[in-house]
Formats: C-alpha cells, sequence, structure tokens
C-alpha cells in the first residue's frame, strides 16, 4: 500500500477497534439480533420490518447514502445504501448478507438462554442470528465502512472503492424474490464483483475462500388413498395404505447397492471431478471423524459408493428426505389405516445440474413409479437455487486472501460447500458478477440450530478484516499491489 | 316361553321401554358418556376412574350385587357385578362390555358438538361413547337387568339365569391387563359363555353374529443414525438419512407384485378358507362399494391378489403402517438431514397366527434387511391379542338369533370382523367359554372418529333386545324352547 492508504487504513482500525468501540459495536449485535427476524413463520413478518428499519437508521447513522428499502413480492424486503465517490477507474463492490434468521421457538427449550434476548457470556455473543448472519456476517462490514468514512472525514477519497450494500430478508427461506428483485433493479446494484457477508472460515485461526455452492430443490409429494383415516380393523388389508406406498415409491429413488440416485438421468449434467479439485481437496485435508462424524455423533460415513466424503460434499448431488409423515405419530398406536402420507425432498445439486430439470425429472419418477390405488400431487416448497462455482484466482480473492492471512496467521484453503446460498448464482446470472466469500461464520457456532454463538474475538477480527479488504481492494485496483501475484481482472 | 316367563318378559320390556323409562335411560348415557374416559391418554386417568365409579353406582341402583372395582396392574380398572339367585341348573352368563373410549381432543375442531357433551339432536346421541361402547354395549344390559330385576319384585326367580357383568377400561389400548385379571380371577369371572356388549350389527334392520375377530399386534420400530439433525447441505449425501433407510426397510414388507407381506413366515399357520367359510360370504352378500370404499372416500379395493375384499378382512391376516414419522413437519421446508425416523406397524392376525411368534417374524425382518449405517429399536406398543373363531351353532348363538330375528325384522348373518376385541380369546383361553357377540354398534356411527353417534331408536332396541335375551336364553337352558333347533349345549 501506498503511504497515504496505510495511514488512513491504520486510523480507521484503530477507530474500528478501541475499547469504546467494542463496546457500541457490541450493543450493534445485542440489538440488532434481539429482533425476530424470522423469515419462515408469518407471525415474524412485523419483526422482519423492524429489523430492516434498524438497519436502515445504522446504515444512515454509519455515513452510507442512498439508504432505502427495496419492496420485493413478499413480506420481507431488500435493505439497500450505498456510497460511490471512489477516485475514477475505482471498481464498485456489491456487499450481500441477509438480516433474516431460522427459526427458534421451536427449540427455546433446548436454549441456556432466550434465542431472542441475546447475551455476552464466556467471550461470546449467544442467540438466535448472533452469528448467522447479523454478527458474522451483516454487521461488521457496516461497523468498518462507518470506520473508514470517520477517520477519513479530514479529506481525500472517502472510500478506496465504491461501495453497494443489499441487505435480503429471505435467505434461509430459499430467497424466493431475489431474482425478479436483481432483474428490476439491475442498473442500481450493478458491480464489478460481490462480496458475501454470509458463509465462513475453516476455523478461528484458519482461513478458507468458498471456490463453490451446491445449487437445492426442494419438494413435497403427497400422496393420498381416501378421504379420511379409517379402523386398520376395519379395512386393513383391502385397501391401500399410503404410507407403504409412500415407503415403497421413496425405495425406488435411490439404488439399494451403490447408494446413489435412482431418478433417471439425475447426474447427467454433473461434471466429472477435475485433477485441480482433488488437489483442493488433499490441501483441505479433511479429517472425517473431527469435521464430519463427532459433531453429530454419527458413527459412520454413508453416500454415493466411490466418492470420499467430500467428494460427495463438495462434488456431488444428492436427493434427501428432510421430513416425512403419515398418521399417528403419537405415544402408543392409535390402529388406522391412514388416508394420506407426505414427504419433503431436498435436492442439492452441483454444475451443470439446474433445479428445473432436476424437478422435472422428479416429477417424471413420482409418475412412473406410483404405486397402484393412490394419487400424487407434488408441490414447490420456495427453495430453488442454481449450484454456483467459480475460478480461483480474482482479484478480490487474491485480496481476501492476502487480508485473511495476514490476520488470522495461516493461508486461506480453497474450499467448496455442500449448502446453498441462492443470491451467489442469482448474481453471476444477472449482473455477470462473481462473488468473493468473506464471512465469518464458524463450524462450531450451532448455526440453525440451539445455543447459536459467536465469539467476541472474531467479531472483532471481521471488524478489521473488512476495513484492511477495502483498502487492499482500492490499492490492488490501482495497481499498485505490492505482491507480484496481483493482475487487474475480476 | 311358557306363560309365566313371557308374562314376566312382557312386564320388563313394558318397564324398560315406557316414555319415562325413555327419558331416564337418556340421562344415563348422556351423563356416562360426558365423563372422557379416554384409555391411551394419561391425563384422563383420572376420569376412568370416575366412570368406573359412576358405573358402581349405577350397578348399585339397578339391583346388581358384589359390585366392586377389580384393580388391575394399570390405572384403569375393571367394574364387576352378579346377580346368581337363577333356579338350579341354569347357567351362568358373563356379560362384556368397556368403559374407556378414544381420545377426540385431537380431531375436536372436526365436531359439529363438543365430544364430551354428549347432546341428543334428529333422533340420535352425538358424542365420544355414545356408541363404543357405553351406549351401543355397556348401557343397554344394565338398563335391562334393572327392569327384569324392578317387575320381578313380586316373587320368583328375580332373573332366569345367573349373571356376572365385566366392564374393563382399557379395551381401546388393546386390554394389556386382561389376561392377567382373569387369571387372577378365574373362579369369580367362571362362566357356561359370555355374552360381550362390545361389537356391532349390520345395520338397523340386518343382525349379524360374530364368528370371529381377527387378533392384533403392534410394533414401532425406530432408526436412528446419529444423535441429532444436520444441515442438508452440510451432510447431505455424505451421511445416512434415517427417513430414506426406513423407506427402503418398509419397502422389503410387501411383495410389489401380489401386495403381499413379505415376513418370511407370515402366512405359515395362516388357515385356508372353507368351503363353509365361503358360504358365510355368499349369505352376507358384500357390497365392496357401499360397504367398504364409499365410506373412505377410497376409489378402489387393494390387497393380497387372489382374494375378493371380503376374504382379506375376514380370513387373510394383514400388516399395516399407522402412523410413521421423520424430521420436518411444518409449513414450507427445514433443510436438515433427520437423525430418527420410526414407523408404527399394526399387524391383524388370523387363526392360527399368533402375536409372539408374529413379532419375533418381524423383529428378525428388520435384523435381516437393515439398512447399513442406522441402528433399529423395536418396541411393542401394549397391543396384542390372539385371533378369535368358534363355531357357529351354540346356545346362546340360537337364543340370540330369535330374539334379533324378532326385533329387527331379518334372519341374523353370520359374519367376521377384521377388527379385534382382545378379551374374546382371553375368555376362551381362560375361561373355557365362548363369546356371543351382543353389540349394537352400527356400520355409520363414526366409531374411532369425529362426530360419533348412536340413534335413540337403537338404544331403546338394544334395551329390549337384552331384556328378550335374559328370558330366552332361561327358557332354552330349561329345555322348554319351542323352536326344534334347540339343544342343551352351550
Amino acid at each position: 500500500m501506498n503511504h497515504v492508504i496505510t495511514l488512513l487504513a491504520a486510523a480507521a482500525v484503530a477507530a474500528a477497534s478501541g475499547p469504546q468501540g467494542d463496546e457500541a459495536y457490541n450493543r450493534d449485535l445485542v440489538e440488532l439480533a434481539g429482533i425476530p427476524s424470522v423469515s419462515a413463520l408469518p407471525e415474524n413478518h412485523g419483526d422482519l420490518l423492524a429489523a430492516a428499519g434498524w438497519l436502515q437508521r445504522r446504515l444512515e447513522a454509519a455515513g452510507l447514502e442512498n439508504v432505502k428499502i427495496l419492496p420485493t413480492e413478499g413480506p420481507r424486503p431488500v435493505v439497500y445504501a450505498d456510497f460511490l465517490h471512489a477516485p475514477p477507474g475505482a471498481p464498485t463492490a456489491l456487499i450481500y448478507g441477509h438480516y433474516d434468521v431460522q427459526p427458534a421457538a421451536d427449540t427455546a427449550p433446548l436454549w441456556a438462554s432466550p434465542p431472542f434476548q441475546p447475551e455476552i457470556r464466556d467471550g461470546r455473543f449467544w442467540g438466535r442470528g448472533v452469528s448467522d448472519d447479523k454478527g458474522s456476517g451483516v454487521l461488521p462490514p457496516i461497523q468498518a465502512l462507518e470506520a473508514v468514512l470517520r477517520s477519513s472525514s479530514g479529506g481525500g477519497p472517502a472510500l478506496p472503492i465504491n461501495v453497494k450494500l443489499m441487505l435480503e430478508g429471505e435467505e434461509e427461506v430459499g430467497s424466493p424474490n431475489l431474482e425478479p428483485l436483481l432483474a428490476k433493479h439491475r442498473g442500481l446494484l450493478a458491480a464489478d464483483f460481490v462480496l458475501s457477508a454470509d458463509g465462513g472460515q475453516i476455523a478461528e485461526d484458519q482461513p478458507g475462500l468458498t471456490l463453490g455452492l451446491r445449487g437445492a430443490l426442494a419438494l413435497e409429494v403427497e400422496l393420498t388413498t381416501a378421504q379420511t383415516d379409517v379402523h386398520s380393523g376395519m379395512a386393513g388389508g383391502a385397501v391401500q395404505n399410503p404410507a407403504r406406498a409412500l415407503a415403497q415409491l421413496l425405495s425406488t429413488m435411490w439404488h439399494p447397492g451403490n447408494h446413489s440416485v435412482a431418478i433417471q438421468g439425475f447426474y447427467d449434467r454433473v461434471r466429472p471431478i477435475t485433477d485441480a479439485d482433488r488437489d483442493d481437496i488433499i490441501a483441505y485435508n479433511f479429517d472425517e471423524e473431527q469435521q464430519l462424524l463427532r459433531p453429530l455423533g454419527a458413527s459412520e460415513a454413508f453416500g454415493e459408493e466411490g466418492f470420499t466424503s467430500l467428494e460427495r460434499l463438495w462434488h456431488r448431488p444428492t436427493l434427501e428426505v428432510v421430513g416425512m409423515g403419515s398418521g399417528f405419530q403419537g405415544e402408543g398406536v392409535k390402529t388406522i389405516v391412514p388416508h394420506r402420507a407426505f414427504v419433503k425432498l431436498a435436492a442439492r445439486l452441483v454444475p451443470d445440474q439446474t433445479p428445473n430439470e432436476i424437478e422435472a425429472l422428479i416429477e417424471a419418477h413420482v409418475a412412473a413409479h406410483l404405486p397402484c390405488a393412490c394419487n400424487a400431487s407434488i408441490k414447490l416448497l420456495g427453495f430453488k437455487a442454481h449450484p454456483y462455482t467459480q475460478g480461483k484466482d480474482t482479484m478480490p480473492n487474491r485480496a481476501a486472501a492476502k487480508v485473511l492471512a495476514g490476520l488470522m496467521g495461516n493461508q486461506p484453503k480453497y474450499t467448496r460447500s455442500g449448502a446453498t446460498i441462492p443470491a451467489l448464482p442469482a448474481f453471476q446470472q444477472h449482473l455477470g458478477a462473481s462473488t468473493t466469500v468473506f464471512a465469518f461464520g464458524l463450524p462450531d457456532s450451532n448455526l440453525h440450530a440451539p445455543n447459536e454463538n459467536f465469539p467476541l474475538s472474531m467479531y472483532r477480527l471481521a471488524r478489521r478484516a473488512w476495513v484492511e479488504l477495502l483498502f487492499e481492494l482500492g490499492q490492488r485496483a490501482a495497481g499498485g499491489a505490492q505482491s507480484g501475484d496481483d493482475r487487474s481482472e475480476l
């Protein structure tokens, strides 16, 4: 970095990290995570608007401009802000995050403290959303931008690059309205690259840069055989049983021998795993016992024959039952033949599968394998995302790698994730922009689970990292990078 | 009947049927059905005791003797009473019924009037238990005994036969404590034959005499793959999915081609259907559309190939899924891989299958077909009953046939039922007594379902029928029957 920028960055980092600053920043997260902005539940729709309003005021206070609420088709709007006063030729980054959270009321008894009354203890925040995505994602870049804008109030370019922020309110329900919004606001949101404040690191001292995410598709298949349940003595053996029919239908969806998905055509578009992919897998040094099985309390891995666990998670699609139900589920027994059974299926997709094609293949499979004397209906469950992949060697990736390595003490590993962020392929498609995931979630933070938490140390590190990234990006875009690896492509 | 007995019967019938009598009898049912004696639910255990207490007082008021509560292993005692002053040589009948009912709170919104606030409208009682078994079974014989005892207060034998009553409180949960109770009180309960006040008729104008019932066995199979659910992106495809494993396991339990049960040995002890059985089936004149499909809203019959619906229900065993569950079952989707899945299976058994043998066969099947990377546990669901069958030509059957034909206008048909009354095979085994089903439930009374109901006309008919049966049995036992079909065997 040149001297002036180095000084500015140092001042901003100082502003972002003082003891007084920390207290105010911690209050930010306690306030925001105290709003139960659960996107899945209709009763929380008012809370989503409250969280959007809180962010609007916070972005204005941070000094950002054009702060506004962009309505979507649903009750969960996008919060937008920008600051577009960088030197001529500087790139524009779109920072993405989400302010909605997973449900927690259904697991409230399992929490050590109430999920929506966040508290700080043992060096961590505890509460729903303190990591995903309010603490590990949304707040650090806002606080970093504020710090840089304040420290530069004496003059000079306020931010080294142009910045736009979009914070959505329905990531946890599959971002159903994101694509229409991107199509509608293509100009407003146009950017050279995206920085995703949703995602995570491998460990507090081990950064990772995400090169790919699986896509997703969720469907519900319902089988009905009658209009009412019936006494199993009165009709058992003489009418179809929908739960039995569902079991038979489901059993045709996987090969019992090699455990692969048996939906015809399911793998047709799946790319072979390349040598470069295998190099990343080797470099990642995955510990199956520690990183996959022990957190679940599972005794053994299981999956498509001929692939390792990490190959299955990073490069192979899957079809999972996420829920299933029929008949009487209480204690003991109620001797009925049920009249309906359902299954919720979630596919995770890899390039070049598309959710629409897989949906059609599953529908065709159900039609072809439907047991007799029952009817099937299929509905989409609002989760439909393309898989995402990108090249390793982009300018923002290199900038992020440098910042993360400096702060966390190790060079980043290149990773993929079996999970899905629907926004990333949507940015690729609608804005032509690829994404550097620059987010600080940790594997042991109980995301989507009871007792979600986030370390204070990581919250502070995230804020510093964003300040440094802004300057690093400005520096590289201006062509004055120190490191030899730097080229101008994005 | 001889002259004296005819007069006594006429007087008793008059006492049991006057308009003033009807009002008090109707109040009996409204009071008893107002007690939510649900045997399946722990929160209703107090109500079971309340119902038993109500019956104890009512039996005493009716003039029966030795009225007492016989405790069982569980919280649901048996109510006992007797009147043993018949002429020498007269037989002893054990009248059986149950005062417990099916749950209704889970379907309360579907009821037109609150299930435990019974009311009379449109010529019917409405409420849980107004038919099964309080109105169609338990109360009519008590009221009939009371009427006969009252009408005979001038002298002579008060009842023409000896009568014992036992009313149990756990028929709806499979009578788990009945066999130990019968073994313990073998002397107290000894009888020449049983009259079951649980069961039904074919229609208001078509009597039926039950020759057989299926046995039952209910099991829960639980598969677990881990200790906790996990994000389906994070682990999907790399760990076993218990719902998928369960579907695969269940699909091995039936032959997809001929729809028979594929548990090895399941049919080994099943008796072939005899010509006499087929004669009864032909005489029954079953209307599959009206009697099986339309009440369910099912479009077609389904079952073991090579058998008619009535053969399947009366003479073939079945294995049904009565409930099944795994993972997320709410609206929409929660993208998890579940860690547990369960299925509740109920078998209906026919002679000479035994619940213990079938339990062992199912356990062996689960062990042999368990998919990899999961654990299975199996537990019995407290429903374990032998199949029941008896000969057609018994004295009580002939007496019942004559009474029913006289009151209902048609000769009875000989039927079997696909359902189960665990007490009947238990009486056969422990008391050496076979059972004449003398009960008045109707197929369209919504048993076990919302809006259970029972016609006032049938309630009155049942009372008259019990009065006439008592005298008819006394008459035949005394050897003075008019009809030529009468012999003294029971």
